[in-house]
């Protein structure tokens, strides 16, 4: 029986590989001698090759943003908002959704095998940075024959890469979607990933990181980390309405099992985590999200950074998401008009905290397709 | 060399110790068979043994509220509230301080032996509530040959003890200062403890909680339980001020040692912690927590729970204080309104977030002064 998707679905998807070998510098001062990139496309490059938007994956995302595989039931991270009429329509763009090295999801990274050793990377995976992948999604672009993406999307991190790519390429991108994120973390930030940093290096079977070798993987640890994670995702409100106080069995048992509704769902969160995701890897991502702080190249004055930029931008951010609140979009905001440069800014009411990026709420997908309706007005899509 | 102390302390202090021999049934349905108490007392109890009022201690906290001990350089935990001329003035009240069964800090708990085995509690201490703690206060109270507390006061998990002496004791409890605390736990609250207990509970030095007779303590997960609970006892805008983005080397290394600032407060935090507190101490603190919900024995109507009072209470919060937000005072507020009880409300402009109850800020030493002001008029003290 073939199978049947939804007529606003991308449909049925296979992601590509592209290999490069020139060597590249990252920004640890490090070299990785040559990297392969996963990557899905939807909807038709035009023969102007002016309708490309690149969309950037978030901490524990991957390129398949959109559509379905196979036997498989969930469609991509992103499916709410990419396919035919959807915000990012399909019918009007070229869609490219890349997998950012270091990840576990197929491009390069601790999880692959590392050519000069033959054996896994591991934890001798170079840090990389926001910077080191809109580098290599910059080489991706020119190997696919895009010369300047209509628009680079993200939420989160994937945020972060949208403001880097207008920083570092300002030619190449005519708009900048900058969805829930923040210019650099906040210390509570920082102190919420050591946290989850701590709990996988400090697992015993971590091995250093050499767990591959050792045929186990640190269970304990990325479930701390993702249950963790989860909670920072999810605004108190939200945790409220979907849990409450509700008991799992109905009554305390008075001791350490599964006794509230939150304790079971975050447990199997964290325990479903651990079987799809690789403990190098999450290191990795945090890392890069520490390190984000594109001020820091221009002496420490984001104004000056931004005036790199000649890219127009959106600034969505979402009432309840405390762990990049709305007041970390506005910093944006206002660095951008301090730095003359031309934006949007949408704060969307919405009870899911930072997750609500990746939801269909009505306001927002009124706010994407009308941005971008205009953005495939200007490129003629 | 005699110490010298600042005029407005205590001065130095000694803990006291009673043994209650008959057996107590605890709210889980187990049964201790006698415990002992340590406590402290500052300034003395008047002729009419009018001028008592009882402290109650928070999660980490223990008896030794206020003063010095011999050699010792800090003194108790809230010093900044307790001494001559303090608003819980030694001059006037005779106030008395009490180790909580459960804890680790000398009265029964984990870390002491069970007469019946000869060997530690351990993780066959009972889970202990709130109710079960005031029960146990209130024993000794009688062995103290106090009739009635002229105030009952605690912030956070101590405030929650002051509420269930006014709900459970009503005749005994003159006022009950309620501060930084709520009237039961958030979904998200009781998610960062289970993130916290598992991290006990998952770390193999546990050993099923019989780690004393391994020679070891779970440390890494006591420390990530710790690192945890400070991040939410800080505000951002704290963290923000005490921590930015500094980086202790003044530079990146791209690895996983210490870089921001605010990474080696945690793990200096979250090792000091360990050193001189009890796993499974932490977990039953965590629980009872958890399992805080006055409104249950009532029909889950807190209105009809408090309405059994017969206190005059104050409640207290704090602008930053995001664990316990001025939002869930404010519910307790306008349930004692709702009780026709009487009520007096300050919401203190802090940055310290939850930790900020611990800290002399100008404007809750005056409400704390006022008030104890007008109950030390009220009791001849």
């Amino acid at each position: 029986m073939p199978m049947q998707f939804p007529t606003d679905s991308v449909g049925l998807v296979q992601p590509q590989k592209k290999s490069f070998h020139e060597p590249i510098s990252l920004i640890s001062g490090r070299t990785l001698p040559g990297y392969e990139l996963v990557y899905e496309t939807y909807g038709e490059l035009n023969q102007a090759r002016s309708n490309a938007i690149l969309v950037c994956h978030a901490l524990s995302g991957d390129h398949h943003a959109a559509g379905f595989y196979a036997n498989d039931k969930k469609p991509g991270w992103w499916d709410a908002c990419i396919g035919p009429g959807k915000p990012f329509d399909t019918n009007r763009f070229h869609v490219v959704s890349v997998n950012n090295i270091g990840s576990c999801k197929g491009s390069t990274g601790p999880n692959t095998i590392n050519p000069e050793t033959g054996n896994y990377y591991g934890p001798d995976f170079p840090i990389v940075t926001v910077k080191d992948w809109v580098h290599t999604q910059h080489t991706l672009m020119q190997s696919l024959g895009i010369e300047k993406w209509a628009a680079v999307i993200g939420g989160s991190l994937g945020g972060m890469q949208a403001m880097q790519w207008s920083i570092d390429y300002p030619d190449k991108v005519g708009h900048a979607l900058v969805i829930a994120a923040a210019s650099r973390l906040s210390a509570q930030n920082i102190g919420f990933n050591e946290v989850a940093r701590q709990a996988i290096l400090s697992d015993p079977e971590f091995h250093g990181g050499h767990f591959y070798s050792h045929n186990t993987i640190p269970r304990r640890g990325l479930m701390l980390a993702r249950m963790l994670g989860h909670i920072t995702y999810l605004s108190d409100d939200a945790m409220r309405a979907k849990f409450g106080r509700e008991l799992r069995e109905g009554h305390l048992n008075y001791d350490f099992s599964v006794e509230f509704q939150v304790e079971s769902y975050l447990r199997y969160q964290g325990s479903a985590f651990v079987e799809h995701f690789d403990a190098n890897t999450y290191l990795l991502m945090t890392k890069a999200l520490d390190y984000f702080d594109p001020a820091s190249e221009y002496e420490n004055d984001l104004v000056t950074a931004l005036k790199q930029a000649t890219a127009k931008f959106l600034v969505v951010s979402f009432t309840s998401d405390w762990r990049f609140a709305p007041e970390r979009s506005k910093e944006i905001v206002k660095t951008l008009i301090e730095a003359r440069r031309q934006v949007s800014y949408a704060e969307v009411e919405a009870s899911g905290g930072h997750d609500a990026f990746l939801m269909p709420i009505t306001y927002y997908m009124q706010v994407l397709n009308s941005y971008m309706d205009k953005v495939a007005e200007e490129v003629g899509a």
